[in-house]
């Protein structure tokens, strides 16, 4: 049963390869596509994850986990899930499978989750599919850090089943004594990159293990709020998008014990005043990005290609743009920007973008009026001279 | 002659169109093109220029303008040239014919006028050539406004012939109280955008003639240093890119009479010490603009496509890197920027970029070494399937 839908997808492959372009057919450098929709009326979509049985799962903010089976979305969500805090940013939001899923089933979600007083913090399960039912939950993490938006809240594997995980600065007042900022203070997990074990333990090998006055979770610090993470799975680097204020979104290699600066340095400024936040861009001791997108895209979802329906992108990421409502392509050499494309602009806010198993791209649309948006796909189509 | 030239011109564009992608071919979402050097040893070149009749004019900084006719750079430079301040970024620059050149030959520089005291400020002037001597030589303007770099000095004429022409702030310091800095005083031309008639006396109807406190040459103001102009032959439209502080460099649309911001709005951060510059990036009255690179890319000539080689680029702009060493390609849709691609990359530092009337891109590569460099251009090949 499994290996006929792997078969099915190969033979589908195959056909979109020898498609022709049509009128619809996006352009870029090294490949054109087309837009498939894969599953339409999802409701404020975060995440979609693959299951090795050919699932995709979906997370909807308001607390849903929906899966699409046969190209099918189901009617009904998975039961049994934690309750989220569904206000504002918080909801149910990221879900990824544990690497090693098809022993051991797990599967991790981040979400908002509610605290006394109204507040919420950035929470991690772990729990297991029983048909659609969402069984034996285990606590994975809850970080020390209150506020209102921010969560962070994407995971990632790397190849040695080490788990990170965002959270952002939960969106404490970037003015003053910026140095004081909660995301300058490694005692709590506002505006951090966290590194786990799949079972929420901390790692010996942590950088901050041995440091009395950090929590020892923190792999990285001075982040605002990074709602992209992966891991290159060739390299075991760890790169995340950072929504910026006005004008700071921001790519950046993140590397252990390192402090990315927010809010002391750093692009952009206030939304809405547009009045300057940062001392400036560099000071000794803090990081750079890679890359800042000014006017904002609102950085979202972000994919490193390792697929082959594309192949002349590999090792390319993909990042999602919520108000830009578009995907950048981006090419390194040497830690600088050689190739940059928008994809797929316009066709709704890019919540989330993953690559599938069958190396075509997902995006997950998400519109804030609550309206169903669709998940699509973007599939190769031969490159052929213009008319 | 002439006619013998162009015809010949025109078998050479088809061949180029029929050729096959080498292993060198440039790729683009609409196009895929190759790079074809047209001159050699050029000596920190800073404009190209077309005349109707065939010849290529350029620029060197040390105040040499030269001619490359028939594909040949020949080897006596214009005599007869005034004396330019070839020191930093001084020197002769910019070279454009007037639009009715057939009919009366004129040809107009800018460059740095050397003053008393070793100071300098941005001239421009018209003449005409007699085989190879400067004859004919005219004052067109003289700007007031001393200082170190930041010449500007970039020269366009729009469709009613109005010149318009660059200056930069001349380096005034982008400190204390930024609303006394000279780039936002009208009295003098310090940071701004003028439009002079073909003679260099002021236009009837420019922005600021009953304006007691300004200067009347004065279109647009409140920029840094503006290395790119052009005007859209369609739309009449002004636009320049301005080379910006550390991280800042602008795509502005200059509209009459605005002020662009430098240097109490925007983007950037003092080179070097990566201090901030700027009360933010928003202020009532104060333009934004339409693009920043970040990092910057060292901006410098600007080109609007309008030629035929590459129909799918007509209307997008093309802007030079220096730093960056690159072309970018943008394209806008409503004032957003929906494509973006990166062109040439790691070839040097481009300090002009024009578009031939063959349709080809012509790049000035200048390295500041002083080694020679060549004139580039860029000729289409037919976009094809990728191995």
């Amino acid at each position: 049963m499994l290996l006929t839908r792997f078969v099915l997808a190969l033979a589908l492959a195959s056909a979109t390869l020898s498609a022709v372009a049509s009128p619809d057919t996006g352009r870029s450098a090294l490949h054109d596509y087309r837009v498939v929709t894969v599953a339409e009326g999802l409701v404020r979509p975060w995440s979609i994850a693959f299951l090795p049985n050919g699932d995709l799962l979906v997370t909807e903010k308001s607390g849903q986990l929906r899966v699409i089976r046969d190209g099918q979305l189901l009617e009904d969500a998975v039961s049994g899930l934690p309750a989220v805090h569904d206000v504002g940013q918080g909801g149910l939001l990221d879900v990824v499978p544990h690497p090693d899923w098809e022993e051991n089933g797990w599967i991790y979600l981040s979400y908002a989750r509610p605290l006394a007083d109204d507040a919420s913090t950035t929470a991690v399960v772990r729990g297991r599919l029983d048909g659609l039912s969402w069984v034996d939950q285990e606590e994975v993490f809850e970080a020390r850090s209150r506020g209102r938006g921010h969560y962070g809240s994407r995971l990632a594997f790397d190849a040695e089943d080490y788990l990170f995980i965002t959270v952002g600065d939960r969106q404490a007042a970037a003015e003053g004594d910026l140095e004081a900022h909660p995301a300058q203070d490694l005692s709590n997990h506002h505006g951090v990159v966290l590194r786990l074990n799949e079972d929420g333990s901390v790692p010996e090998d942590n950088p901050f293990v041995d440091d009395d006055d950090a929590l020892p979770e923190i792999w990285s610090f001075g982040h605002r709020n990074p709602q992209g993470l992966v891991v290159d799975p060739a390299t075991g680097e760890v790169w995340i998008t950072e929504h910026g204020p006005q004008g700071g979104d921001e790519l950046n290699r993140v590397e252990p014990a390192k402090n990315y600066g927010w809010p002391v340095v750093g692009y952009g400024v206030h939304y809405g005043s547009g009045k300057a936040i940062h001392e400036g861009t560099l000071r000794e001791g803090m990081e750079n990005p890679v890359k800042v997108w000014v006017p904002s895209t609102g950085v979202s979802g972000l994919a490193l290609y390792d697929g082959e329906a594309f192949p002349h992108w590999r090792g390319h990421f993909l990042a999602g743009g919520l108000s830009g409502q578009r995907i950048d392509l981006i090419g390194l050499d040497d830690g600088k920007v050689v190739r940059e494309e928008i994809l797929l602009r316009g066709q709704g806010r890019v919540r989330d973008v993953r690559v599938g198993p069958d190396g075509f791209v997902y995006v997950a649309i998400d519109h804030r009026d609550g309206e169903g948006t669709p998940i699509l796909r973007l599939e190769p189509v031969p490159r052929a001279p213009l008319d």
